[in-house]
């Protein structure tokens, strides 16, 4: 498609802009404009300094690299949570994922990305060693590590659990299985083939 | 859903407002701030001035009220263009559409909304007068109704016919008929019923 000339520099402008977030075509960026464009000007002005504000003073936690507004992060200040389980993670938002499951109640370590030699990311770009060094302190007894099960998030898995297994520390994975509610006709067979491996007793629930 | 804590507010305030844009719901704001966070500063700092802009600046063609950068806008200053027609639609949005088709040559009349008494938009609230002022200048010939077809774009049609039937204005409406692509099978009574009347010759594509 052609871009578009809105008649107006202005619009066009916050168009383009809008349209740089992803899954946002330029025909919502145009619907979301529009949107704020009808808004009083001081809720678009509450709009632009909440993500002016975010990307200026938000600060990464120096203990698990997690978002967090200063200082240590409030889940590795949390004394009640079990400080001898790390969780590794690619993402923030896999972090808000587990967070959700109720499932887990121990400390995380955020990569913030994968090793990638395709889009240039190295073992040094990522907070690999700090982790590393949280093992080595000692206090860690168990490395779960839940990173995507693609090439990247092998690699990076594989070569973590080389840099960490000679700490006597229990390196961990997620079950790989059939997910709830997916039928088993439709199921890959390396899925499939890991969830009969990996079977349990069965479980009333 | 109970709102998520974020273990940080300034990206909790930030998702909050991403999330008040229309059809974005908390989970794709999430993505959203998280994509903004991860972008270099200058890009946010671009993508939050380009809004601001647009919403501080942005101003209405005091002709036709269409989104213009100041004065009158480029449709209406264009000298190239059908002057002795108006296309009477209801937004910005509807302007972009109908000037993607390329079947239109005339000017506009942007309402910004349309008489609804449920939400207490009444006609002096929207730029009824002022239409009927170009219209009583004598330089139009026709006034092209493209509102929806719902109970507030047909009320809104009524009254501005009734507004401007006395100038000796040709007032039409966009033809309504079947969609190119939809099956006469699920077209409903009124559509269909609409374009057996006003079937056309048989035109060889």
């Amino acid at each position: 498609m052609v871009k578009q000339n809105y008649h107006s520099k202005l619009l066009e402008e916050a168009v383009d802009q809008i349209a740089t977030l992803p899954g946002i075509g330029r025909r919502s960026a145009l619907r979301h404009a529009l949107f704020l464009l009808s808004q009083p000007k001081e809720n678009v002005k509450r709009f632009v300094e909440a993500i002016d504000d975010m990307r200026s003073r938000v600060e990464y936690c120096p203990v698990c690299n997690m978002i967090a507004d200063s200082g240590v992060c409030p889940v590795c200040s949390d004394v009640a949570r079990d400080r001898e389980t790390v969780c590794v993670v690619e993402s923030y938002s896999d972090v808000i994922s587990i967070e959700n499951t109720g499932q887990y109640k121990g400390l995380y370590h955020v990569l913030g990305g994968v090793i990638s030699p395709m889009d240039g990311v190295g073992p040094s770009d990522l907070p690999i060693a700090e982790l590393v060094q949280r093992v080595a302190s000692g206090s860690v007894r168990e490395v779960l590590l839940a990173l995507d099960t693609n090439m990247e998030g092998e690699t990076t898995s594989l070569y973590i659990y080389r840099k960490i297994e000679g700490y006597g520390v229990n390196v961990t994975t997620i079950a790989r299985g059939v997910s709830f509610g997916d039928e088993l006709e439709y199921a890959d067979e390396l899925t499939l083939g890991r969830a009969i491996r990996d079977r349990r007793n069965f479980e009333i629930a």
